[in-house]
């Protein structure tokens, strides 16, 4: 304990040397396998490879300079990032010769923000890029263009969109590479993803806990991850956490996370190849051993994979200053490093000279093609890590096979009064699609799957578990070596990894507590652009779609409180593209598997579907329930009374807690007021209400008009917040026509009636809008009224009271 | 390396009985503080407190089972936590004694889900309880009450809910107890934050990165953190990564971020209150040692500060079986322990014997009373943790010292001609309230204050930094081991800290990107609802606004590309009570200015203010300006040519790039169509538009009709999503007469001006929107409405062509 008492920090403090980027390479491995020929090699291609950076950032013209450089051949505005090229091709390259050595089937995740140059550098240089776009081919012409198209309108991002071959993780947001890469390589049992971590995206939640991603990888059934920690020191305007711990403290922490760190730190070329290309191979060597050891044995276990952490300079190879101020190895390398070479006629040089410094006549031919010597250092075919199949899901996707859901049904459904648990049926048609599909096809979430009742699918493949066993566990712990179901408690990493497994050609559902669904706002927003993205990438195929199952929802979160009552993920998605986005709400059990058997078989769709795990009532049988989710909305003639009538009333519902509850309303109005003229409609793919014109799935105005009427008051009962309908619906004749009630954000410790009654979503509530909405009624219902608000105070009264729901709400039946 | 090879792992594996929560204590210290009685005491305290616990869970009648146990004394429905109720009252009890001990400020935070019973037991056996709530007195009667609340509809619950005293976090959702309790002891010398983390809440990522907030706390003048790791082993269904590693991969993981972990293992009850007594001792010495050190000397540095990883059962002292299954150190512990009650006889019987274990005969005096020999326990006064004032940061607001806004004004604005830097110029006055409260004022954000050109404030506060430095940093690293900046690139953490900070009683604003402030929906979302839930706790004052400001806003991110395109946080926030979200658009620097003011002197809300940071036109003087923002939306007399009469069109607008580009279709219209009556509106508070039914910022329908016209079309220009708009004003009557342009989830590499064009807001689409929407032109402006087409598709080429922004976006000014 003596070694970690106080550390002495700040200007005077630590030992620098230590954690310096700077000087002869250190390293855990100390070899020296490349020959003086391959060492020149590699400085030559590594040279190449900034020279393209650089191209992008700065040049639309004069691609290789073979004329003076004038302001001319400048973008006229500059874009892009400098900071995390070189080590991101640094490594790139240093992998490609062991993909050569060892016919490695590997591919390359690019995390540090911006890093794009590094990877489109790359595969230019490899000839892919020229492969999969022609016109940018490998001569001068090719270049300019290459050049030009980079961060420039109607070109490509500074991160690696969906227009970067090799590319599924583009890194716009910071954060999920790991996740990603683990997601890629489970079931890829022969794939290794190389990773290239930023130092400021290490700063990330969702990167800081991913790291634990090992104790859920299988080394018999799943490749690898190889994470290379590019600690280059900085982010946009400051250091980073890790590149200014003690070195003691950040090998701790990688072995704390379960992993071997192997260092690399340094900026002398000749030693740093050296250093890099031992460590690579004995890492690449370590991940086979383990992976020998496992197979061949048949015993799963968890080694402690290896990582690199390269300490190198940010803006590598750059100029150390820029007049008084540091560039390389300091953040003002972060983006484009000169930025005044417009108006700088010494800048301009000073660049020129940089970019000259690479010596691109003896990397590029006079056609301005890299030279045979230095293309023979790159793999080829799909061993090119930017044409490895893998990274282009769509093309390798795997056919799923889907049983019959029909097979799964609640037979001899009598409408509103069979009682039954949708999810825990649904788990059935799930562990029977996991059966068939035993290599690819995975459900994922954060430690809720047996909450939200689909443990049935324990019955064909448990929980991944790589961490230790305790005798406990044989208790229904469901943990296994290998297994079908991932469970973190951490959204972000599950999220991540099926990102990763969709995104390589495989399939998956997430299944989650609604109102923590949140935490991943943001990464399902990213996700739902690459997939948009990639609809304009006509090499792109598409791939399965992201299927998230949004449970344990509001309305029953009665029990825990405020804080886990929040249906309002279907807004985000919501602002998404409608080319991407679907969302559902079965009503009922034989609904809920119609409508997954459709996500299912989807592509390039983000599909939400939000359905409760509690036992409900059941309305539909399967054949009415098919009918019903094809059209997505639909009049439920069962539950009207307005047949061949124009009705008083439209009770709208859509969700599976407000369609009970205005069934019941219903069902009260026929009771008192048995002449109002109720039609009941139930809506199950929420962007049929919206303009055709804003959806796709948008039913035309007829269409609309036909259900809700064009006239006559609708009562929509929504699972969410109300203003969503108001949103989709604006633009409809008759919106004005709708009263919608829904989550008002008024909850507590409450009984799910009590909580229903709260947010006016309850049976009273609604009869009681039908009443108060019916033109025709008049003052003629005002007793009827009365006695349901009486009811209604009753119900609240009793729920404070007894801590219970009163009967209707679990035991009430449709009564017709 | 030869020590981190290969760990077997599996059923077969792991060395389990390092691993294992049971037995006699193991820990890292090994002293023997406490006398026979004093451990007599502890475990008789403890017991109360396990048996308050159950209580709660359980009994609505006969609190001290003075009759035999009966079903009817029981909830009807059970709900509650047992799980992490030891190990956290376990925690709370030995922490007591050190603030008798040593006069400690001291705070608890209650990191576990639904960790509620411990918390609430202590607060009541401290006699806070029942001085906040006089009706849960310290008798039999304030027992019952105290049991039948909990969990109970119109009651309290299961988490550290507001109605918590003692508690600032509520621990709804988890993952950010730690960011909590740094931020609420940033400059509170004298505080220590004693704060439990449940070994589930420690696999999020926010938990994760969290660690690394030691980097940014200086021991001179801000308190301490100490962390409670509390493995015990389990969340819901699953083991816990971290109580399932080797346990030299635990410590490492924790000397990697930066602690020096502390080990208590095991549940032998005598030996683990010595170890546990010693262990907090010796921390709470450590962190006063280095405190003392750094206060001295003057010198701040970073300790390894001290953190306790506590390994005991799940469900620590219930029975370690039911049956066949598991209870104690099973996850089957983690709720309700025993769920079949009031069926089963024998679980009646065995729930009886084992409350009845903990003797409360001997803890309870005959009228319920704790006995003084256990009462005396407890610090006294402010000192008990539930009654330490910080939490209740309302009560202890500090006064924020601003000066005049005015004073930094623009001055001599020409409107729509001047044109200058809003966020440079708000800088300035930031740096001044910065200066004028610098002990209780911070600004927080992930790695863009610089950035987002907010630097001025490093004039009175640099950027804390407790890691190592480089002689670089010199170079404009603005870095400090004091300041009034905090940054990480974990918006997670940051976001945390503001909220510790504000909800002491401090003040603060937090910067970010616009398009990343998604990463945190979810958490903003958790303060909204606990904000929310404070209003009904009479006994807490309302704590200052949390103040985030959006800028690097969607319409200036067309070179970052599509992934930074995302203006959707505002919908999230709309959704949270209108008593508690504000939203403010200023359209130049003096309404930046007005906004701002106001938002920094309101309490209680989560005020959003979204502002770019690049220079702008500038509109208004600074007396128009305050009227402007003080009645939140206005008619621009000076842009409009209406005066008098009826316009025969609208253009409203709101968010700075909408405001510039509907001006400059104003002043296109006017050379265009002379006679073409344009009202001109802004918009500033968004919420503004909305009904005054829905919130309390809402114009009445008089005053919007008298804005917005009853009957004439509205071409709405809006910084965020269109439907938002559609969905704020949906009840209003003209509402169909709103034609609303936004973001439409159109973009990629863009020049500002083509971003604009695509999403059909810019100057052009916004003019011809006018002319296809005023019923006067008919097809008399048909030549004007395609110059204007050819002009925007002019402008998209030129985009294209030469990636630049034609004249007009930039170097546009109002020529009137």
């Amino acid at each position: 304990m003596s070694s970690i008492a106080i550390r002495s920090m700040g200007p005077e403090g630590t030992d620098v040397a230590k954690l310096s980027a700077y000087g002869e390479a250190r390293s855990t491995v100390n070899k020296n396998p490349l020959t003086k020929d391959e060492l020149e090699k590699s400085t030559k291609y590594f040279y190449a490879s900034l020279y393209l950076s650089l191209g992008m950032i700065y040049l639309k013209q004069n691609p290789l300079l073979r004329e003076p450089l004038q302001t001319k051949h400048l973008k006229a505005r500059l874009l892009g990032h400098w900071g995390s090229d070189a080590g991101q091709s640094f490594t790139y390259i240093h992998f490609n010769r062991l993909i050569k050595k060892y016919d490695l089937d590997a591919i390359f995740i690019s995390g540090p923000g911006h890093g794009a140059p590094a990877v489109l550098s790359n595969s230019y240089l490899e000839g892919v890029y020229s492969e999969v776009y022609p016109d940018k081919s490998q001569d001068i012409e090719g270049m300019r263009r290459f050049f030009r198209q980079f961060s420039f309108p109607g070109g490509i991002g500074s991160h690696a969109t969906p227009e970067t071959p090799g590319s599924m993780h583009e890194g716009g947001e910071l954060g999920y590479s790991i996740s990603h890469s683990f997601g890629a390589v489970f079931d890829n049992p022969s794939l290794i993803s190389v990773t290239m971590v930023g130092d400021g995206e290490a700063e990330t939640g969702p990167m800081a806990t991913s790291w634990h991603s090992t104790k859920f990888l299988n080394p018999i059934t799943d490749g690898a991850v190889l994470p290379v920690l590019n600690l280059n020191g900085y982010k946009i305007n400051n250091p980073t956490v890790l590149a200014r711990i003690d070195h003691e403290e950040l090998e701790s922490l990688f072995l704390g996370y379960g992993w071997t760190p192997y260092f690399v730190e340094g900026s002398d070329l000749d030693s740093m190849h050296q250093a890099m290309a031992s460590t690579l191979e004995e890492c690449v060597l370590k991940i086979r051993q383990y992976q020998k050891q496992a197979r061949e044995s048949g015993k799963a276990f968890r080694p402690r994979w290896p990582m690199i952490i390269l300490r190198a300079p940010k803006g590598w190879t750059g100029p150390r200053k820029l007049g008084p101020h540091y560039l390389e190895g300091f953040w003002r390398a972060h983006q484009v490093p000169i930025t005044d070479v417009h108006t700088k006629e010494e800048s301009l040089k000073t660049l020129e000279k940089w970019m000259k410094g690479y010596e691109p006549e003896k990397l590029f031919d006079k056609n301005g093609t890299l030279v045979p010597e230095l293309r023979e250092l790159a793999p080829s075919g799909d061993r090119r890590m930017s044409a490895n199949p893998v990274t282009n899901g769509g093309r390798m996707k795997q056919k799923l096979h889907i049983p019959d859901f029909r097979d799964y049904a609640f037979r001899d459904v009598s409408p509103g009064a069979t009682f039954a648990g949708s999810m825990e049926n649904f788990a059935t048609f799930l562990r029977d699609i996991a059966a068939q599909n035993l290599k690819s096809f995975r459900v994922f979430g954060p430690d809720e799957t047996q909450s939200n009742k689909l443990q049935k699918i324990y019955e064909v493949g448990k929980k991944v578990w790589l961490g230790s066993y305790f005798k406990e566990d044989e208790d229904g712990g469901n943990l296994a070596l290998e297994g079908r179901v991932m469970e973190m408690l951490s959204e972000h990493t599950v999220e991540g990894w099926l990102e990763g497994y969709v995104l390589t050609g495989r399939h998956g559902l997430l299944n989650s507590y609604e109102p923590f669904v949140h935490i991943i706002d943001s990464m399902v927003n990213q996700h739902c652009k690459w997939i948009e993205k990639c609809l304009e990438v006509e090499w792109r195929g598409k791939v399965s779609s992201l299927n998230l199952l949004l449970t344990a929802t509001v309305w029953r979160q009665d029990h825990n409180g405020f804080t886990h009552q929040d249906p309002g993920f279907l807004d985000v998605i919501c602002n998404k593209s409608p080319d991407v986005v679907r969302i559902y709400l079965p009503p009922d059990g034989n609904c809920l598997l119609s409508v997954a058997d459709h996500c299912f078989r989807s592509s390039n769709y983000v599909n939400v579907i939000v359905a409760d795990k509690q036992n409900h009532l059941q309305y539909l049988s399967m054949e009415d329930a098919v009918t019903h989710c094809t059209k997505g909305i639909g009049i439920w003639d069962w539950a009207s009374n307005d047949a061949g009538e124009e009705p008083d009333v439209v009770l709208a519902t859509c969700g599976d807690v407000p369609t009970q509850e205005s069934l019941a309303a219903t069902s009260l109005l026929r009771e008192h007021l048995p002449d109002l003229k109720v039609r009941f409609v139930n809506v199950v793919d929420l962007f049929r209400i919206q303009a055709k014109s804003f959806h796709p799935h948008g039913l035309d105005d007829k269409e609309f008009q036909a259900v809700f009427t064009p006239d006559k008051p609708v009562i929509f009962n929504f699972h969410s917040y109300p203003w969503l309908i108001h949103r989709l619906i604006h633009s409809r004749a008759s919106s004005h026509n709708f009263l919608v009630r829904g989550y008002m954000e008024k909850g507590n410790i409450n009984t799910p009636l009590e909580l229903a009654i709260r947010n006016n979503v309850d049976r009273f509530s609604i009869a009681i809008d039908a009443i108060d909405q019916a033109p025709r009624l008049g003052n003629s219902a005002s007793g009827v009224r009365d006695r349901l608000l009486d009811q209604r105070v009753k119900a609240q009264n009793f729920a404070y009271h007894e801590g219970l729901d009163i009967a209707e709400l679990t035991d009430w039946r449709w009564p017709y």
